[in-house]
Protein backbone atom coordinates (compact mmCIF):
# COMPACT_ATOMS: atom_id res chain seq x y z
CA UNK A 1 0.00 0.00 0.00
CA UNK A 2 1.02 3.34 -1.10
CA UNK A 3 2.11 5.96 1.96
CA UNK A 4 -0.09 8.72 2.44
CA UNK A 5 1.02 12.64 2.20
CA UNK A 6 -0.81 15.66 2.29
CA UNK A 7 0.16 18.71 0.60
CA UNK A 8 -0.47 22.51 1.62
CA UNK A 9 -1.64 23.58 -2.25
CA UNK A 10 -2.00 26.84 -3.29
CA UNK A 11 -2.50 26.29 -6.73
CA UNK A 12 0.93 28.06 -7.27
CA UNK A 13 4.32 27.48 -9.04
CA UNK A 14 5.85 26.06 -5.77
CA UNK A 15 2.93 23.92 -3.90
CA UNK A 16 2.21 22.81 -7.53
CA UNK A 17 5.65 21.71 -7.71
CA UNK A 18 5.54 19.97 -4.44
CA UNK A 19 2.77 18.03 -5.45
CA UNK A 20 4.16 16.62 -8.41
CA UNK A 21 7.79 15.75 -6.23
CA UNK A 22 5.12 14.06 -3.80
CA UNK A 23 3.73 12.02 -6.38
CA UNK A 24 6.93 11.39 -8.06
CA UNK A 25 8.09 10.09 -4.38
CA UNK A 26 5.39 7.65 -4.77
CA UNK A 27 3.02 9.15 -1.98
CA UNK A 28 -0.64 8.89 -2.61
CA UNK A 29 -1.58 12.47 -2.05
CA UNK A 30 -3.67 14.53 -0.40
CA UNK A 31 -4.03 18.47 -0.87
CA UNK A 32 -5.36 21.08 0.86
CA UNK A 33 -5.98 24.65 0.13
CA UNK A 34 -7.20 27.84 2.09
CA UNK A 35 -9.82 29.61 1.74
CA UNK A 36 -8.17 32.85 3.83
CA UNK A 37 -10.25 35.44 2.06
CA UNK A 38 -7.24 36.11 0.11
CA UNK A 39 -8.26 38.68 -2.87
CA UNK A 40 -6.49 36.84 -5.64
CA UNK A 41 -8.98 33.99 -4.89
CA UNK A 42 -8.41 32.73 -8.46
CA UNK A 43 -6.03 30.54 -7.00
CA UNK A 44 -8.30 28.44 -5.75
CA UNK A 45 -10.00 27.92 -8.91
CA UNK A 46 -6.06 26.67 -10.28
CA UNK A 47 -5.90 24.58 -6.96
CA UNK A 48 -9.00 22.41 -7.93
CA UNK A 49 -8.01 22.05 -11.70
CA UNK A 50 -4.24 21.30 -10.80
CA UNK A 51 -5.32 18.85 -7.89
CA UNK A 52 -7.73 16.95 -10.39
CA UNK A 53 -4.58 16.66 -13.17
CA UNK A 54 -2.74 15.58 -11.16
CA UNK A 55 -5.15 13.05 -9.80
CA UNK A 56 -4.86 13.50 -6.09
CA UNK A 57 -6.99 11.07 -3.68
CA UNK A 58 -8.80 13.95 -1.96
CA UNK A 59 -8.74 17.81 -2.15
CA UNK A 60 -10.29 19.88 0.71
CA UNK A 61 -10.44 23.51 0.39
CA UNK A 62 -10.99 24.62 4.03
CA UNK A 63 -12.68 28.33 4.44
CA UNK A 64 -10.84 30.24 7.16
CA UNK A 65 -12.01 33.63 8.09
CA UNK A 66 -8.64 35.30 8.97
CA UNK A 67 -9.60 38.34 6.86
CA UNK A 68 -11.75 39.03 10.31
CA UNK A 69 -8.77 40.15 11.69
CA UNK A 70 -6.84 40.94 8.43
CA UNK A 71 -3.43 42.66 8.67
CA UNK A 72 -1.99 41.31 5.88
CA UNK A 73 -2.70 43.46 2.36
CA UNK A 74 -3.54 39.39 0.65
CA UNK A 75 -6.64 39.50 3.24
CA UNK A 76 -7.22 43.01 4.49
CA UNK A 77 -9.17 45.69 2.29
CA UNK A 78 -7.85 48.57 4.54
CA UNK A 79 -3.87 47.47 2.82
CA UNK A 80 -3.08 46.98 -0.76
CA UNK A 81 -0.02 44.83 -1.90
CA UNK A 82 2.80 47.13 -3.05
CA UNK A 83 5.15 46.93 -6.02
CA UNK A 84 8.43 44.04 -5.62
CA UNK A 85 11.17 46.02 -3.58
CA UNK A 86 14.37 44.79 -2.56
CA UNK A 87 15.19 46.55 0.70
CA UNK A 88 15.12 42.94 2.38
CA UNK A 89 12.64 44.02 4.75
CA UNK A 90 9.17 42.32 5.29
CA UNK A 91 6.49 43.38 2.96
CA UNK A 92 2.82 43.83 3.89
CA UNK A 93 1.47 40.60 2.01
CA UNK A 94 2.73 38.95 5.45
CA UNK A 95 0.01 37.05 6.98
CA UNK A 96 0.13 36.64 10.59
CA UNK A 97 1.02 33.01 11.07
CA UNK A 98 -0.03 31.72 8.12
CA UNK A 99 1.92 28.59 7.97
CA UNK A 100 1.58 27.94 11.37
CA UNK A 101 -2.34 28.06 10.86
CA UNK A 102 -2.30 26.09 7.72
CA UNK A 103 0.10 23.64 8.87
CA UNK A 104 -1.74 22.63 12.22
CA UNK A 105 -4.60 22.32 9.76
CA UNK A 106 -2.78 20.07 7.67
CA UNK A 107 -1.32 18.06 10.80
CA UNK A 108 -5.22 17.53 12.06
CA UNK A 109 -6.22 15.81 8.68
CA UNK A 110 -2.73 13.62 8.44
CA UNK A 111 -3.29 12.27 11.71
CA UNK A 112 -6.81 11.48 10.80
CA UNK A 113 -5.75 10.31 7.36
CA UNK A 114 -2.88 7.99 9.29
CA UNK A 115 -0.19 10.09 6.93
CA UNK A 116 2.91 10.57 8.43
CA UNK A 117 4.62 12.78 5.82
CA UNK A 118 3.72 16.57 5.00
CA UNK A 119 4.72 18.64 1.95
CA UNK A 120 4.86 22.37 2.22
CA UNK A 121 6.34 24.53 -1.01
CA UNK A 122 8.46 26.99 1.52
CA UNK A 123 11.37 28.35 -0.22
CA UNK A 124 14.30 30.68 1.35
CA UNK A 125 16.01 31.86 -1.10
CA UNK A 126 13.86 33.52 -3.63
CA UNK A 127 11.45 34.51 -1.28
CA UNK A 128 9.30 37.78 0.89
CA UNK A 129 11.60 37.39 3.65
CA UNK A 130 8.27 35.36 5.52
CA UNK A 131 9.60 34.15 9.13
CA UNK A 132 7.61 31.29 8.70
CA UNK A 133 9.49 30.08 5.56
CA UNK A 134 12.69 29.50 7.16
CA UNK A 135 14.69 26.02 8.31
CA UNK A 136 14.56 26.91 11.74
CA UNK A 137 10.86 27.70 11.87
CA UNK A 138 10.40 24.54 10.18
CA UNK A 139 12.37 22.30 12.70
CA UNK A 140 10.31 24.01 15.46
CA UNK A 141 7.34 22.44 14.13
CA UNK A 142 8.58 19.00 13.45
CA UNK A 143 9.44 19.25 16.70
CA UNK A 144 5.86 20.40 17.90
CA UNK A 145 4.11 18.10 15.97
CA UNK A 146 5.48 14.92 17.88
CA UNK A 147 4.48 16.69 21.00
CA UNK A 148 0.81 17.68 19.88
CA UNK A 149 -0.48 14.32 18.60
CA UNK A 150 -1.46 10.95 19.70
CA UNK A 151 0.50 9.25 16.97
CA UNK A 152 3.79 11.44 18.09
CA UNK A 153 3.35 10.31 21.56
CA UNK A 154 2.77 6.71 20.33
CA UNK A 155 5.59 6.53 18.86
CA UNK A 156 5.06 8.14 15.26
CA UNK A 157 7.57 10.93 13.92
CA UNK A 158 6.05 13.42 11.54
CA UNK A 159 8.37 14.57 8.60
CA UNK A 160 7.55 17.87 6.79
CA UNK A 161 9.29 17.69 3.45
CA UNK A 162 10.15 21.30 2.22
CA UNK A 163 12.09 20.28 -1.11
CA UNK A 164 12.09 23.59 -2.61
CA UNK A 165 13.76 25.17 0.63
CA UNK A 166 17.20 25.80 -0.48
CA UNK A 167 16.33 25.77 -4.26
CA UNK A 168 16.37 28.98 -6.34
CA UNK A 169 13.19 29.99 -8.07
CA UNK A 170 14.73 28.72 -11.50
CA UNK A 171 15.80 25.33 -10.10
CA UNK A 172 12.21 25.00 -8.90
CA UNK A 173 10.94 25.46 -12.50
CA UNK A 174 13.19 23.05 -13.99
CA UNK A 175 12.03 20.92 -11.80
CA UNK A 176 8.98 21.04 -12.11
CA UNK A 177 8.97 20.70 -15.95
CA UNK A 178 11.02 17.70 -15.46
CA UNK A 179 8.59 16.22 -13.78
CA UNK A 180 5.56 17.51 -16.28
CA UNK A 181 4.04 20.35 -14.98
CA UNK A 182 2.03 22.88 -16.89
CA UNK A 183 2.58 26.49 -15.45
CA UNK A 184 0.55 27.86 -17.41
CA UNK A 185 -2.35 26.72 -14.87
CA UNK A 186 -0.39 28.21 -11.74
CA UNK A 187 -1.33 31.12 -10.35
CA UNK A 188 1.29 32.77 -7.93
CA UNK A 189 0.22 36.96 -8.58
CA UNK A 190 -0.85 38.20 -5.24
CA UNK A 191 -3.05 41.20 -7.35
CA UNK A 192 -4.20 38.02 -9.52
CA UNK A 193 -7.59 38.68 -11.30
CA UNK A 194 -10.66 36.61 -11.25
CA UNK A 195 -9.20 35.03 -14.92
CA UNK A 196 -6.06 33.96 -12.38
CA UNK A 197 -4.28 37.06 -14.88
CA UNK A 198 -0.65 38.51 -13.14
CA UNK A 199 -0.11 42.16 -12.64
CA UNK A 200 3.45 41.10 -13.52
CA UNK A 201 4.96 43.59 -10.35
CA UNK A 202 4.21 42.09 -7.03
CA UNK A 203 6.57 40.58 -5.24
CA UNK A 204 5.30 36.89 -6.04
CA UNK A 205 5.63 38.08 -9.87
CA UNK A 206 9.02 39.77 -10.11
CA UNK A 207 10.34 36.03 -8.16
CA UNK A 208 8.31 34.19 -11.01
CA UNK A 209 9.10 36.21 -13.91
CA UNK A 210 13.11 36.37 -12.71
CA UNK A 211 12.89 33.01 -12.22
CA UNK A 212 11.82 31.73 -16.01
CA UNK A 213 13.91 34.25 -17.33
CA UNK A 214 16.99 32.21 -15.36
CA UNK A 215 15.29 29.12 -15.99
CA UNK A 216 15.47 29.90 -20.28
CA UNK A 217 12.19 28.65 -20.78
CA UNK A 218 9.00 30.89 -21.89
CA UNK A 219 7.49 32.32 -18.93
CA UNK A 220 3.55 31.25 -19.59
CA UNK A 221 2.19 33.30 -17.27
CA UNK A 222 -0.89 35.20 -18.46
CA UNK A 223 -0.79 39.11 -17.72
CA UNK A 224 -3.38 41.76 -17.78
CA UNK B 1 -2.50 51.43 28.40
CA UNK B 2 -3.25 47.91 29.18
CA UNK B 3 -2.00 45.34 28.20
CA UNK B 4 -3.88 42.67 26.37
CA UNK B 5 -4.13 39.16 26.05
CA UNK B 6 -5.91 37.09 24.02
CA UNK B 7 -8.09 33.87 25.54
CA UNK B 8 -8.50 30.54 23.87
CA UNK B 9 -11.83 30.55 25.12
CA UNK B 10 -14.44 27.29 25.25
CA UNK B 11 -16.92 28.60 27.48
CA UNK B 12 -15.96 25.71 29.77
CA UNK B 13 -15.01 25.52 33.64
CA UNK B 14 -11.30 26.00 32.60
CA UNK B 15 -10.76 28.09 30.22
CA UNK B 16 -13.73 30.64 32.21
CA UNK B 17 -11.59 30.35 35.22
CA UNK B 18 -8.58 31.41 32.70
CA UNK B 19 -10.22 34.68 31.67
CA UNK B 20 -11.03 35.37 35.50
CA UNK B 21 -7.27 35.13 35.89
CA UNK B 22 -6.57 37.28 32.82
CA UNK B 23 -9.02 39.79 34.06
CA UNK B 24 -7.60 40.13 37.80
CA UNK B 25 -3.54 40.44 36.01
CA UNK B 26 -4.92 43.27 34.19
CA UNK B 27 -5.43 42.48 30.63
CA UNK B 28 -7.29 44.13 28.54
CA UNK B 29 -9.36 40.87 27.30
CA UNK B 30 -10.16 39.37 23.96
CA UNK B 31 -11.85 35.91 23.55
CA UNK B 32 -11.34 33.36 20.80
CA UNK B 33 -14.34 30.26 20.20
CA UNK B 34 -13.86 27.81 17.79
CA UNK B 35 -17.27 26.37 16.60
CA UNK B 36 -15.22 23.05 15.27
CA UNK B 37 -18.42 20.79 14.88
CA UNK B 38 -17.95 19.96 18.18
CA UNK B 39 -21.72 18.13 19.45
CA UNK B 40 -21.64 19.99 22.29
CA UNK B 41 -21.70 23.31 20.87
CA UNK B 42 -23.93 25.03 23.52
CA UNK B 43 -20.74 25.55 24.72
CA UNK B 44 -20.31 28.54 22.18
CA UNK B 45 -23.78 29.95 23.46
CA UNK B 46 -22.70 29.58 27.37
CA UNK B 47 -19.28 31.58 25.92
CA UNK B 48 -20.56 34.28 24.51
CA UNK B 49 -22.98 34.98 27.32
CA UNK B 50 -19.52 34.58 29.77
CA UNK B 51 -17.63 37.02 27.22
CA UNK B 52 -19.92 39.78 28.13
CA UNK B 53 -20.53 39.28 31.99
CA UNK B 54 -17.18 39.37 31.76
CA UNK B 55 -16.96 42.70 29.67
CA UNK B 56 -13.92 41.25 26.86
CA UNK B 57 -13.34 44.01 24.60
CA UNK B 58 -13.99 41.33 21.54
CA UNK B 59 -15.19 37.88 21.37
CA UNK B 60 -14.68 36.26 18.12
CA UNK B 61 -16.31 32.83 17.33
CA UNK B 62 -14.27 30.48 14.38
CA UNK B 63 -15.90 28.70 12.51
CA UNK B 64 -13.40 25.44 11.48
CA UNK B 65 -15.00 22.54 9.79
CA UNK B 66 -12.41 20.07 11.74
CA UNK B 67 -15.72 17.87 11.47
CA UNK B 68 -14.53 17.34 7.65
CA UNK B 69 -12.44 15.15 8.30
CA UNK B 70 -13.95 13.86 11.83
CA UNK B 71 -11.17 11.54 14.12
CA UNK B 72 -13.11 12.48 17.14
CA UNK B 73 -15.83 11.12 19.27
CA UNK B 74 -16.51 15.17 19.84
CA UNK B 75 -17.14 15.91 16.14
CA UNK B 76 -17.34 12.21 13.70
CA UNK B 77 -20.75 11.29 14.10
CA UNK B 78 -19.61 7.72 13.41
CA UNK B 79 -18.17 7.84 16.81
CA UNK B 80 -19.48 8.20 20.31
CA UNK B 81 -18.30 9.58 23.73
CA UNK B 82 -17.93 7.51 26.32
CA UNK B 83 -18.47 7.05 30.06
CA UNK B 84 -15.03 7.49 31.86
CA UNK B 85 -12.89 5.05 32.86
CA UNK B 86 -9.40 5.47 34.43
CA UNK B 87 -7.47 3.14 31.84
CA UNK B 88 -4.85 5.82 31.40
CA UNK B 89 -5.09 5.88 27.79
CA UNK B 90 -6.24 8.56 25.34
CA UNK B 91 -9.95 8.07 24.62
CA UNK B 92 -12.09 8.92 21.32
CA UNK B 93 -12.33 12.63 22.73
CA UNK B 94 -9.03 13.43 22.02
CA UNK B 95 -9.22 15.78 18.03
CA UNK B 96 -6.37 15.48 16.25
CA UNK B 97 -3.94 18.59 16.71
CA UNK B 98 -6.89 20.98 18.15
CA UNK B 99 -4.65 22.87 20.53
CA UNK B 100 -2.35 23.21 18.21
CA UNK B 101 -5.03 24.66 15.32
CA UNK B 102 -6.57 26.74 18.30
CA UNK B 103 -3.30 28.00 19.25
CA UNK B 104 -2.10 29.04 15.36
CA UNK B 105 -5.63 31.09 15.10
CA UNK B 106 -4.56 32.74 18.10
CA UNK B 107 -1.53 33.27 17.50
CA UNK B 108 -2.28 35.30 14.22
CA UNK B 109 -5.20 37.36 16.04
CA UNK B 110 -3.24 37.77 18.54
CA UNK B 111 -0.07 39.88 16.05
CA UNK B 112 -2.70 41.31 14.53
CA UNK B 113 -3.88 43.06 17.55
CA UNK B 114 -0.52 43.67 19.15
CA UNK B 115 -1.29 41.39 22.27
CA UNK B 116 1.88 39.15 23.14
CA UNK B 117 -0.05 37.14 25.83
CA UNK B 118 -2.33 33.96 25.13
CA UNK B 119 -3.65 32.57 27.46
CA UNK B 120 -4.91 28.86 27.24
CA UNK B 121 -6.93 26.71 30.11
CA UNK B 122 -5.19 22.96 29.34
CA UNK B 123 -4.49 21.28 32.79
CA UNK B 124 -2.31 18.25 32.82
CA UNK B 125 -3.47 16.82 36.41
CA UNK B 126 -6.94 16.30 36.12
CA UNK B 127 -7.18 15.63 31.93
CA UNK B 128 -7.43 13.31 29.90
CA UNK B 129 -3.91 12.22 28.78
CA UNK B 130 -4.17 14.56 25.65
CA UNK B 131 -0.43 15.28 24.25
CA UNK B 132 -1.31 18.70 23.67
CA UNK B 133 -1.96 19.66 27.42
CA UNK B 134 1.29 19.03 28.65
CA UNK B 135 4.18 21.15 29.62
CA UNK B 136 6.55 20.48 26.90
CA UNK B 137 3.81 20.56 24.33
CA UNK B 138 3.28 24.44 25.54
CA UNK B 139 7.25 24.77 25.83
CA UNK B 140 7.16 23.56 22.41
CA UNK B 141 4.54 26.35 21.02
CA UNK B 142 6.22 28.60 22.82
CA UNK B 143 9.19 28.44 21.02
CA UNK B 144 7.50 27.97 17.57
CA UNK B 145 5.39 31.14 18.43
CA UNK B 146 9.13 33.24 17.88
CA UNK B 147 10.16 31.85 14.93
CA UNK B 148 6.73 31.99 13.23
CA UNK B 149 5.89 35.68 13.53
CA UNK B 150 6.91 39.27 12.04
CA UNK B 151 7.17 40.46 15.59
CA UNK B 152 8.47 37.50 16.89
CA UNK B 153 11.38 37.74 14.69
CA UNK B 154 11.86 41.73 15.48
CA UNK B 155 12.24 40.49 19.03
CA UNK B 156 9.54 40.06 20.56
CA UNK B 157 8.46 37.20 22.78
CA UNK B 158 5.26 35.54 23.05
CA UNK B 159 4.26 34.14 26.42
CA UNK B 160 2.00 31.37 27.03
CA UNK B 161 0.01 31.45 29.82
CA UNK B 162 -1.62 28.07 31.12
CA UNK B 163 -2.07 29.16 34.80
CA UNK B 164 -3.86 25.66 35.37
CA UNK B 165 -1.52 23.50 34.24
CA UNK B 166 -0.28 21.73 37.45
CA UNK B 167 -3.42 22.91 39.77
CA UNK B 168 -6.29 19.79 40.78
CA UNK B 169 -9.48 20.43 39.81
CA UNK B 170 -10.54 21.43 43.03
CA UNK B 171 -7.81 24.42 42.73
CA UNK B 172 -9.25 25.81 39.75
CA UNK B 173 -12.21 25.69 41.10
CA UNK B 174 -11.56 27.50 44.57
CA UNK B 175 -9.43 30.21 42.56
CA UNK B 176 -12.17 31.10 40.43
CA UNK B 177 -14.87 30.82 43.12
CA UNK B 178 -12.40 34.07 44.63
CA UNK B 179 -12.72 35.85 41.38
CA UNK B 180 -16.30 35.41 41.28
CA UNK B 181 -16.23 32.86 38.71
CA UNK B 182 -20.32 31.95 37.98
CA UNK B 183 -19.48 28.21 37.22
CA UNK B 184 -23.64 27.43 36.52
CA UNK B 185 -23.31 29.30 32.98
CA UNK B 186 -20.27 27.04 32.08
CA UNK B 187 -20.42 23.89 29.91
CA UNK B 188 -17.67 21.64 30.20
CA UNK B 189 -20.02 18.23 28.83
CA UNK B 190 -18.83 16.62 26.01
CA UNK B 191 -22.40 15.56 25.84
CA UNK B 192 -24.33 18.65 26.82
CA UNK B 193 -27.72 19.16 24.93
CA UNK B 194 -28.94 22.07 23.52
CA UNK B 195 -30.02 23.79 26.44
CA UNK B 196 -26.53 23.05 28.34
CA UNK B 197 -27.88 20.34 30.53
CA UNK B 198 -24.44 17.67 31.49
CA UNK B 199 -24.74 14.28 31.24
CA UNK B 200 -22.80 13.32 34.58
CA UNK B 201 -20.75 10.51 33.25
CA UNK B 202 -18.55 11.50 30.44
CA UNK B 203 -14.84 12.32 31.33
CA UNK B 204 -15.15 15.99 31.23
CA UNK B 205 -18.69 15.83 33.80
CA UNK B 206 -16.38 13.40 35.53
CA UNK B 207 -13.42 15.56 36.82
CA UNK B 208 -15.58 18.60 37.02
CA UNK B 209 -17.92 16.72 39.51
CA UNK B 210 -15.01 15.39 41.64
CA UNK B 211 -13.61 19.08 41.83
CA UNK B 212 -16.56 20.28 42.86
CA UNK B 213 -16.78 17.53 45.51
CA UNK B 214 -13.04 17.90 46.82
CA UNK B 215 -13.21 21.90 46.60
CA UNK B 216 -16.48 21.27 48.97
CA UNK B 217 -18.37 23.39 46.80
CA UNK B 218 -22.07 22.70 46.12
CA UNK B 219 -22.31 21.51 42.19
CA UNK B 220 -24.17 24.23 40.42
CA UNK B 221 -24.00 21.88 37.17
CA UNK B 222 -27.37 21.10 35.85
CA UNK B 223 -27.55 17.24 34.69
CA UNK B 224 -29.91 15.82 32.32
Amino acid sequence: MKKKAVILFSGGLDSTTCLAMAKAEGFECYALSFDYGQKHNSELERAKELATLFGVMEHKVVPLPLHEWGGSSLNDSKLSVKDHNEDGSIPNTYVPARNTIFLALTLGYAEVLGAFDIYIGINAVDYSQYPDCRPEYLKAFENLAKLATKVGVEGADYKIHAPLLHLKKAEIIRAGIDLGVDYSVTVSCYRADTFGRACGNCDSCAYRKKGFMEAGVTDPTVYF
